[in-house]
């Protein structure tokens, strides 16, 4: 039997050796028979791609991220997309509570300072404000950000959010705009919809304020990055803690003046757990997929 | 009205100025009039000075250690020793879960990478392992290690402690063998009291394991550091989250042949809260013991 074609986009490695049953294709590609893709989120498929491809009725997007697909665009199309539904929320969530201990307690220029030979006694760094009783603001309270929310409850940390309507099976305080909540967090941790570029501008960070500390775990684009530089370096804001950047790998020297940051290089949903549960939820939407059965995880 | 004289050891830079009613003395002195000392937990006032001291009645420690005294000593000669109790139990707890996610999700290794331009997609890291469902055992369930389990459980750790003895009102599992419970351990925080000098050496080191991980934010002195640093180095121990070391500052080259460590500069206490709750508890016990009052904090 014909192995059906499969576009993985961008090519996936070792993963790609655990998709046998198909005749795997990498863009670009001139083959008018390929009726699904698998893909991450945040690259996705291309409008033109899906106009190339004539046959495509499902993506399958490895992770929880779909910000890399114009889903008006499949729709209008009958492309059903699917996704890595909460294959990871705890471990972004985990990285997210690290990255505001992190930034907050200045373990990056702690570190910095030990690992120079700069430290000097009694204290290698100036005295930090304690995370007991601060603001946390959230952004976005879907899987990750109530994650984030039920570990920062443990250390003593207020908390408020904020998101497109309120949810009535969520306990915390509900705050409708964004710059409100900006203005009275001390820490604003990002959690929405990947695809909403530019949410958090000049005019946010400004609110967010020169003690403020900005984390995001979401996506790079959420963020007016260069803004989010400029006001590091001017001291507008405090403090940043970022795990995802507006293009990745980022430029190094985008933040080699920019004070008290902790940046990682998009871990957050990378571990091996998560990453066993997403290759085995790809493999099962495409297998119901040729299958003719209901996908497992269709965007909602 | 003469200032009574106060040993203060080591100098203590600007919180000096807050003790203008005393008569401020530096080491070496052969004054004998001293009757009280201000010191810090891991410096402490000698048995030498002790005895060069025949007034002395009083040691006041900054921080919740007492580490540096002799107390038995200290006992018979009818000394009263003071401290810090919980002014920064929450700031150095916060402090460990910070080195628990950072050492567990590659945050110093990832930061690294990022920063010096060497991350190539998809992945800058190797997968790390999830925290949720890893095994933490607390060496020590003082106000410390309480506010690290109850930060822990948040992020769905299981959770063991070992300690002198059991404790009644402490939920958590109890395990009376240090080495058993580093066996069981995926990640072993140190909060011991810190006056026990290489509690953990080569053979509990050993039993934590090569997927194991070591956190200390108690005391340098409580680990075998040489033996922690080849552990390190041979793969025999997975990794190591360090607020404090052998001797402060640490030297620089010691480490930088040791993978998978994150390391702060001491800094678990130092937040400005904690630090000016510190200055309070010194002042009133001062207080307290010039004016023959019932010391505020003093050593139970």
């Amino acid at each position: 039997m014909t192995k059906p074609a499969l576009l993985v986009h961008p090519p996936l490695g070792l993963f790609e050796m655990r998709l046998a049953d198909y005749d795997v294709v990498h863009w670009p590609t001139d083959r008018k028979d390929i009726r699904a893709a698998v893909t991450i989120g945040h690259v996705g498929i291309s409008n033109a791609q899906i106009d190339a491809l004539p046959e495509l009725a499902c993506i399958v997007c490895f992770g929880v991220g779909v910000d890399g697909i114009d889903l008006d665009y499949a729709a209008k199309r009958n492309i059903a997309v699917t996704h890595g539904r909460e294959i990871n929320h705890e471990d972004v969530a985990d990285v997210a509570l690290g990255l505001i201990i992190a930034t907050s307690r200045s373990f990056t220029e702690g570190e910095r300072v030990l690992r120079e030979g700069r430290w000097t006694p009694p204290l290698a760094v100036p005295p930090q404000r304690r995370l007991r009783g601060r603001k946390l603001g959230i952004v976005g309270m879907g899987a990750i950000g109530q994650a984030i929310a039920h570990r920062a409850e443990a250390f003593g940390l207020e908390i408020k959010w904020t998101g497109p309507r309120a949810k009535p099976d969520v306990a915390y305080a509900y705050e409708p705009d964004l710059k409100a909540l900006a203005s009275w967090a001390d820490i604003l941790a990002l959690a929405p919809r990947g695809d909403q570029v530019g949410l958090i501008n000049a005019d946010i960070i400004a609110a967010l304020g020169s003690d403020g500390i900005l984390i995001n775990i979401s996506r790079g684009t959420v963020v007016d990055e260069d803004a989010l530089i400029a006001a590091l370096k001017s001291g507008a804001l405090g403090g940043a803690g970022l795990d995802v950047f507006q293009e990745e790998p980022t430029p190094t020297s985008r933040w080699a003046d920019a004070p008290n940051c902790t940046l990682t290089p998009h871990l957050g949903g990378g571990t091996r757990e998560a990453l066993y549960a997403g290759s085995q939820n790809v493999l099962e939407n495409l297998r119901r997929f040729y299958a003719g059965e209901p996908l497992l995880t269709p965007l909602a």
